[in-house]
C-alpha cells in the first residue's frame, strides 16, 4: 500500500498536539527514520477557545480550523486528524474546507469501544463537548452508553483541562477524582478522556481509560498505510 | 514584539522532532492555548540518512531538506529550525533554500556553553557530525576545546544511535558509557548530545550533559518574540 501523508490541525491546546504527534510515532512499526509516516503539523493556537464559542458566545474558530486544514492540504497532506474533542463540534466546516478524508477522532474512539464490547462508557470532557452533546450522537448508533458527570463535577474538570492547558500539571485533582468515582459507581466500564489534555494528567491512568487521541494515533497510521505496533 | 511562526525541518527522526516540538511548547511561557507560538512541522522522515550521504556514498539528502524548507515558507514559517546535528552539514543549502532565517543548532550550542564559560566539552554524536568536524569549526570561534570519542567508542555511539532510531531504548548502553567515561576523564566539563536522538536516551542524564535539542528550543521561542520559562 502506497503511504499517505497525514496532517495534523493542531494548536489546541499544542501539549495534546506534541500528544498525539508523538502517538503516531512510537506507534508505527520502524526499523530507521525511513521506515515512518511523513507527517505535516499547523500548530495553531490561535484558534479561538472551542467551549467558549459554543456556550459562552466566544469568537467562531471555523474559519481558523478552515485556514489551517488547507494549509495542510497544500503542503502534501492526505489524511487530516483533529486532536481536540471540542473541535469536533465545528468538524463539518473542516472536512467541506478541504478534498482530503478528515478522520473523526469521536467516531474513531465509538468503533474501538463497541469492538471491544463496551456497553456503558463514562465520559471525562469539556462542557463544551457535553453540551453539545456530540459523544452522545455518535455513541447513540452503537448503542454505547454515556454517562457524564453532574454539574459540580463538570465544573471541576473544566477547571482541571484549563490547569493543564497552562502548564500547571500539579493542580489539585480532588474534583476530577470525585467526578471518576461518581462515574464508575454509576457502572461505567471505561472513562473516555474525551478532551485531549486529559490523557496528559499522570493521574488519571488510576481509572480504567479509554483515550481518544491514542485511538486517532493508531487509526491515522493504519489509514496512511503504516504498520500498527 | 510582533510573534513568529516557527518552522521546523523534521523526520531526522520522528521521535527528535517530537522531542524538539515538546521542548519549545513546555518552555514557552503561557495561560493559555492563545498565547503559545504558531509552529509548522514538516516531519519528512524520507530525507536519506545524512551520516550515510557523508561517508558511505548514501543518497544527497539535500533536495529533499530544501524542498521541507520551502514547503513550511510557503506555509507561514517565518524562521526555520531543524533537529538533526547531521543536517546542519547540509545548512548553506537550506538557508539558500528559502528567504527566512534558519536557526543554527550547533553555533547556537556553542553561544550558550561560551555563556556559561565552559572550556573543555566532549562530543557525542554520529560519525558523520564527528568527521566532517562541523562542531569542531563552530567551537574554534569561542576558543572551546573538544573532545571525541576514540575510534571503538564512536563504533559504540553510532550503534546506540541507530538503536534508538529504530525504538529499542533497551539496548545494551555499556559502549555509551564507554565513550562517555572516556570523555569525561580526558577533562569535558560537559558532554554535548550531538544527536537529537540521544536526548531520548534517560541513561544519558547520569552524566552533566548539554543538549543542543534544548538549547535550539529555547533559542527559537526568544526569536520568535515568546517568553521562555
Amino acid at each position: 500500500m502506497e503511504k499517505k501523508t497525514i496532517g495534523i490541525v493542531g494548536g489546541m491546546g499544542p501539549l495534546a498536539t506534541v500528544d498525539l504527534f508523538r502517538k503516531i510515532v512510537v506507534h508505527t512499526k520502524a526499523a530507521c527514520d525511513q521506515d515512518h509516516l511523513r507527517i505535516l503539523i499547523e500548530n495553531d493556537p490561535g484558534i479561538e477557545d472551542r467551549t467558549a464559542a459554543l456556550l459562552w458566545g466566544g469568537a467562531d474558530p471555523t474559519p481558523k480550523l478552515a485556514a489551517a486544514a488547507r494549509n495542510l492540504q497544500r503542503g502534501g497532506a492526505e489524511l487530516l486528524v483533529i486532536p481536540c474533542n471540542t473541535a469536533h463540534c465545528f468538524f463539518d466546516a473542516v472536512q467541506a474546507a478541504v478534498d482530503i478524508p478528515v478522520l473523526h477522532m469521536i467516531r474513531v474512539t465509538a468503533r474501538a469501544l463497541e469492538a471491544r464490547g463496551v456497553r456503558k462508557a463514562g465520559l471525562l470532557s469539556t462542557s463544551g463537548t457535553v453540551q453539545t452533546g456530540i459523544y452522545q450522537d455518535v455513541f447513540s448508533g452503537p448503542g454505547i452508553g454515556l454517562l457524564t458527570p453532574g454539574e459540580e463535577g463538570q465544573k471541576d474538570l473544566m477547571d482541571a483541562i484549563y490547569w493543564i492547558k497552562a502548564g500547571k500539571m500539579d493542580f489539585d485533582d480532588t474534583g476530577v477524582r470525585r467526578a471518576a468515582d461518581e462515574l464508575m459507581r454509576q457502572g461505567a466500564e471505561t472513562l473516555i478522556l474525551g478532551c485531549t489534555e486529559l490523557p496528559l494528567m499522570e493521574r488519571i491512568y488510576d481509572y480504567p481509560v479509554t483515550d481518544p487521541t491514542l485511538e486517532l494515533a493508531l487509526e491515522a497510521v493504519r489509514q496512511a498505510g503504516g504498520e500498527v505496533i
